[in-house]
């Protein structure tokens, strides 16, 4: 089964994806459908009628428009950590990110203002859970994934790299495509061993499999719920393969005009622009200050 | 202004803290408050009753609830940067949590089962976003500032530091203790110069003043709206002062029992005890899983 989030002239709405048809579910976006327990009956029983339309036709969301925590994992195929000469790691590394980072899957890639020398692309599979779950074995764990999707972690390497965590170069805002489907586990063998590829301009940058990763997503799931309870919607990136620009001779990045292609066999296609944020300053009236 | 967010038997309650005594205001927390532009006036106009009673009886929950975002900041106060042999920062240092770190400022912290060695304290003052704001001077940084609250970004020191990145150690389940109140900036020169103490069972380990952050309020909430945009009711906690377990000769860790009082002037006190985790597994029914 493969579920999406499709804009409307009102908001946003879950669909499920037939045939390149889309039928409405009854949830406004696939976040919202996954905190229904019931959400795989649900979408199942849906009668398809393809009354949205062709999925060509759509305006894609991100898939999971507000996750409640999106855990980010670097240094996870044994190819990048070679490129990015650090050592095998013993347990995730994990990151955050924010949900305001979040596009959709054909939606401009905006390179902000403030960082625009250093931007990178990371193709990676993102897991999404579908139920609520903590200190899950592996099986568990399994158990607890709704399905797989696609992301960008695009990243400014030098916001990234300016202190000694991450998150900063990490979540800048409308920077990360995802989507552009949930696809179920059935249908890709829990994602095991699928192509995963990065292309900018139509060359190819990143050709890598998911049966490379160092982490499975099983054993990911399994780690985060350790630290604290997995819920519905929540979404795990997990790492991306070698040939990122930042590791390139010399080395590439992403500007204005950049065509960023991901693709993830059995899941489907990310394909987003870059265009560079045009600085406006949204700020608070004077009227919200203290009269002090 | 003092607001807050009690337990009820139904769930919790936004209220005002008047003289010790409670009132409530037509919102079921203080983030959810925030969310409305009006809710300065909303809870100034608000009639004193007391209604809800004294706030000793009450059941704080944590001030906010569910974040939109919480954005933590290291290396922040001269003092602590010595202890850790850091170098003083030109920059901040960004790290993420997620809400399901936070309890009440009443409530035990959970000492997490898998990481039970090395708990460690950081009282912080809180920062708390009341309107949306992007690119943000400094004065437009203020406005947009609610009120602060006290935090203690409880760590588990082995997890942060397992990997590079911290995020691991810093969001474990129920160790994030936050509250009592949110307090305007009006009545405390918007945090401009507090005492900030943490004892464990009653010795003082860290003492020291807002004045010496390295990065202020607004020039964190600055900085912050130049990576997105804010929205009410985010957090930002400003980092610890020096006094920390994990750089003291030798190492100290809070255990089980554990009594950590985490106090800002003119905002208030947090009392925490610690307790260790019971092990139990939140796993999703068998009934979940794909059929294949």
């Amino acid at each position: 089964m493969r579920l999406t989030t499709v804009r409307t002239t009102t908001g946003t709405q879950a669909a499920r994806l037939d045939n390149e048809r889309l039928t409405a579910i009854d949830a406004l976006d696939v976040g919202r459908l996954l905190k229904n327990p019931d959400w795989r009956a649900i979408a199942e029983a849906t009668p398809v009628t393809g009354g949205l339309g062709s999925v060509h036709d759509a305006s894609l969301a991100p898939l999971i428009p507000m996750p409640p925590k999106i855990v980010c994992v670097g240094i996870n195929y044994a190819d990048h950590v070679a490129e990015m000469s650090a050592p095998t790691p013993e347990r995730p590394t994990l990151f955050a990110k924010f949900s305001r980072a979040l596009v959709g899957p054909n939606d401009p890639i905006v390179i902000p203002a403030v960082a625009s020398d250093a931007i990178d692309w990371e193709a990676e599979l993102a897991v999404v859970i579908g139920s609520h779950g903590r200190h899950l074995d592996e099986p568990g764990a399994r158990r607890a994934i709704a399905g797989y999707t696609a992301a960008n972690d695009v990243s400014a390497r030098d916001w990234q790299f300016a202190t000694m965590q991450w998150l900063s170069g990490k979540t800048f805002e409308h920077t990360t495509p995802l989507g552009p489907v949930l696809v179920t586990g059935d249908e890709v063998d829990h994602a095991a061993d699928l192509e995963i590829v990065c292309e900018v301009d139509g060359i190819v940058k990143q050709r890598s499999r998911t049966s490379h990763l160092i982490f499975t997503p099983d054993r990911l799931v399994a780690h985060v719920s350790s630290i604290l309870t997995l819920e519905p919607g929540d979404l795990i990136l997990t790492g991306t393969p070698n040939g990122v620009g930042w590791a390139r001779t010399p080395p590439e990045c992403l500007v204005a005009g950049s065509r960023v292609t991901t693709r993830i066999e059995g899941i489907g296609t990310l394909r987003n622009v870059c265009i560079v944020e045009e600085l406006t300053t949204s700020t608070p009236p004077a009227s919200a200050a203290t009269t002090d």
